[in-house]
């Protein structure tokens, strides 16, 4: 498989053909293109061509381009078309991809779009899931799943299965509820079909099954998910009524959002930009934590003006302030994302006391190798052993503390239930610069005697 | 659902009952533990007792677990067991988790344990699997699969599906290859189901199949597989043969481990250590790139000690240092970090003049707006208005150099096909603390006059 690669000569075609009303080039061009690779196409047009497109073919295909799109390219495109050829397209979708395009929709026009579905049960099913938050278990799955009940036999059970089947592109399990709706098990298809015609469903099912409460993180759901290694996982309300299911499909794009969210907290930048976002929205996102920086950079020159008299004695010690910040910040960095780590992968065993014992440790150890290099070169170069010494004893506590405070805080805002990857980047690397440059003058005040 | 929580009391009852070999209960107790608990379980448990443990359960269960385990634990367990203690645990293991434990034995019995394997068949595949490399989709794929010929009809096609679907734990497409083995497509079990049993599979079968090379890189799989919502994909050797197939349960590893990968460069740790490591791991994790933040330091004082004839006229300027480095290596990693993930999730457009010009202007902006934040502060603090331009000129040609430098230099790596991913942290950091002192002392030198 070449995997589809869209050029510029690919995209002046496309856009050629569009100016030109090419219809059935275009139809033809797009029946072979992979609805993930239309939406990158798409991504591309300006809103009129965009538009021409998506109502061009079939709704089969783009209501799954539409899923696809960038936010706010489906937000344009949507805006050009009426309730009814919205509503068209939320019937070929499964209930939680049009659930989740109908909390994009303006209010306005939600209840209208709504009453053009002609299936009502779909309908109704999209409006069961407006309800649920979009950050839990219950905004990630879809009402698409085949459940039999418990009282019926075999017989009624393959009849009823087979319609609802329809409506279920991947069916992964099948699951048995009694007559309240509770979820009390799940189906093999070969049990089912080896067993008498007349057997109540009772005695074939498989009484042990995983599930996840509607308002369970999706995170959560990942990690179990993925540690089970299931491909779907039914989803039960506060009483146990089954009233959904999560696909692996859905949880892979948790996974990657997730991660990208932890990676630009660690790179100092506020979730949700891309490197194709406008200036504006990418300043949005950088300026916070720059300007975070800027207060760290003035509160250490604050600090150095208060120890402005050493300056003629020891102007040596003030040449070593970005190195002592640098590595303050960056053992901050790595203490606090491994933290980090270890907590989103659940696999932090052990208690806090141990932990920054630990780093303690280990950062003695860095501190102490980096410490002794940093010793000869300053010794060599400035011949004062004595401000040698105070550089490199400072070095090694400021990296102590450093590792401490790294360790600390992301440990204390997760106990607290708050996101610990906000610890990481640029918030550590500010109060280490602080912290770091305040423990080294005063060290080297104390060991110099000034 | 209940999440399974490993606690010290849970720990301390099992360690119990292994010492008193009370092998009923803990057979019992381990029935109603999924196997990835079970792992959970003796990841924390001693040499003795985990290997206690794995030979008292069924291999039907203790294979599963050692594909859980921690690497470390799994090769002292298994350095425990017989040739063919470790070919029992293989045979119930599909091929590519059977192979991923054969590449970790110790070469000289590699040999004795494939001998024992009493399912030839089995050996040969997972023997095959071993010529792989291990980051390639080769080294990623199973063997367990459901193919039929294009020449079979579908009632010989049925028969031999039912005999290959015992050996594959979930069916997500059966596939049609030709007499030389070549992939040709696929088949819906739905079509299969209501074609007349006499019709050839060539009349039938899908021509349509996503497929990877086995060369493919797993991260480049798990690209394909997650922007087309595949559940499997086929792979084919250089000339198309089909020789295996991927589930998404192995992707989602890929992903998170990607993930992980890239968090920790960012953070300046080198790949794959985790929080319960030893100091000694963590050490060489951690040490190299606190050295090179150190040379950086050891850098900037050089560039300090070059314009130390200043101090005694402007020491104010010799205060933000520490401030200019943490700007030039936020900035920097900011927008390595936008390009890394940029690049690793395929949305990087245009050409790199374009990208670099977008990122001058973002950098323009905020390093405006920062240095007249700054401007304020300084001069009021120290009178100068000279200086305190210096200092605020200085900070926004850092910024753009640093946001620059960021740009480019992921873009450069990616170019000549080395991760991007290792330019951004420390390496970003370091050489933007040292350009970033540099330009600004000549910036404040020439606008000083000095």
């Amino acid at each position: 498989m070449t995997p589809f690669k869209l050029t510029e000569e690919l995209l002046a075609e496309i856009e050629h053909l569009i100016e030109n009303r090419q219809n059935a080039s275009l139809r033809e061009m797009m029946e072979e293109v992979h609805y993930a690779d239309v939406a990158e196409i798409i991504n591309e047009l300006n809103e009129d061509e965009a538009t021409f497109l998506i109502k061009l073919l079939d709704s089969e295909k783009t209501s799954d381009v539409l899923t696809e799109l960038d936010e706010d390219v489906r937000e344009a495109i949507l805006g050009n078309l009426s309730s009814k050829e919205i509503a068209g397209e939320l019937e070929e979708l499964d209930t939680d991809d049009a659930a989740d395009i109908v909390a994009e929709l303006p209010k306005e026009i939600v209840q209208e779009v709504i009453s053009e579905i002609s299936d009502r049960d779909h309908a109704r099913d999209i409006v069961d899931l407006l309800r649920y938050d979009e950050n839990s278990a219950g905004g990630l799955m879809a009402k698409e799943l085949v459940k039999v009940n418990e009282n019926w036999t075999v017989l009624t059970c393959v009849k009823e299965m087979r319609q609802q089947a329809e409506n279920v592109t991947r069916v992964h399990s099948i699951y048995v509820v009694d007559d309240a709706g509770l979820l009390k098990g799940r189906l093999s298809l070969k049990d089912l079909l080896t067993a008498s015609t007349k057997s109540p469903i009772k005695d074939v099912y498989i009484a042990k099954v995983d599930s996840v409460n509607v308002n369970e993180k999706p995170e959560e759901v990942a990690k179990i998910m993925s540690k089970y290694d299931l491909e779907a996982i039914p989803v039960v309300d506060e009483i146990g009524r089954l009233v959904g299911r999560i696909t692996i499909d859905d949880i892979v794009d948790v996974i990657r959002e997730e991660a990208d969210k932890d990676y630009q907290l660690a790179a100092g930048i506020s979730q949700d930009v891309e490197a194709d976002d406008s200036i504006w929205d990418l300043t949005r996102a950088r300026l916070p934590w720059l300007f975070l920086g800027l207060i760290g950079g003035v509160g250490a020159a604050g600090i150095m003006g208060g120890f402005e008299s050493m300056i003629s004695q020891h102007a040596i010690l003030f040449f070593f302030t970005p190195l002592i910040a640098a590595m303050a910040g960056n053992v901050g960095v790595q203490s606090s994302a491994i933290i980090v780590q270890g907590l989103a992968n659940d696999d932090l065993k052990g208690s806090i006391g141990n932990r920054l014992f630990k780093e303690m440790l280990l950062a003695a150890l860095n501190g102490f190798i980096l410490s002794v290099v940093l010793l000869f070169f300053t010794w060599s170069w400035k011949g004062s052993l004595a401000t040698a010494l105070a550089i490199s004893i400072s070095l090694i506590t400021v990296i102590i503390v450093a590792g401490i405070i790294g360790t600390f805080i992301p440990l204390f805002l997760h106990k607290r239930g708050i996101d610990p990857a906000i610890a990481t980047g640029p918030f550590i690397t500010t109060s280490n610069d602080i912290f770091g440059i305040l423990i080294y003058f005063w060290i080297a005040k104390l060991i110099l005697g000034i």
